[in-house]
């Protein structure tokens, strides 16, 4: 069995990474700031999932794959906007992104993350 | 390729878990007395999930990510009463919990594990 | 590190299957043809996925795990129909099946996969 490392166990309830071996995985990542727009709460989204990355030791450029939910799909386009802006053009994920009514009322947009490293 | 391990193959469909290397995934595991109510699914899912990672040779210390599906998100506290009951909390995994209508309309829960072994 | 290999990265959002050491993972996949009924895409959505698993070397006896959305969780049964001729009867995977509304209207199934090789 591989050491396994978990990163920010908060409140009792879950880690915000693990890592195993070569994976990574982050919990259900949103962002601080829930009066920002789909984009600003990407934005803090992506921000966060970096961090994420960063304690485990990995970075952007190794992720294989991204669960984006979002609680209205047809925000799907606004939120690429600022993905397109983020991922790395040369080490692009496999994704899915589907609807799903979230934690929060006011969460816009929810992404959880599997990555090498 | 390292060897698979499919364990609980039924009805033809799916296995109920399946290991591969040091990586263990469970099948979307439910409770089985769909008369209970959110605490008392989500405690006889738990169960489940105990006996899926005893069966691939691993348990729950060893989680690395759990993905909770609810078919009303405004569940989630009372779920997560019974899951702090359960988790161990030395050994948090990560996790994401979101809203789905699930295959039965009376699941209250739904649960799916990734896991080292 | 382990070596990651990605392809099909398109439009410059995502890579349709990422593999890295043992572990393959595909985007989530939808058929061609949306005038198809659930049936027809589901057939048009495996015959992708196994493209896409060809492509990263391995095919649909080394699945682990398959997600699937539906936008009527109803038609799960009409879907197993499909399902279980193109499984490998002797190695299931584990498999959630959960609604959800997908990024067109006109989806009516998406799969994503974890596989070895």
């Amino acid at each position: 069995m591989p050491d396994i490392a978990r990163y920010e166990q908060e409140g009792g309830i879950l880690s915000n990474v693990v890592a195993s071996g070569n994976i990574v995985i982050t919990a259900g990542a949103v962002g601080d700031d829930l009066s920002l727009d789909v984009k600003g709460q990407t934005r803090e989204t992506l921000a966060y999932v970096d961090k994420m990355l960063a304690l485990a030791g990995t970075d952007k450029s190794k992720i294989l794959f991204v669960t984006i939910w979002l609680p209205d799909i047809r925000m799907r386009d606004t939120m690429n906007e600022v993905w397109l802006e983020w991922v790395d053009p040369a080490n692009l994920p496999a994704r899915a992104c589907v609807e799903a009514r979230l934690a929060n009322i006011d969460y816009k947009v929810e992404m959880q993350i599997i990555a090498a490293r």
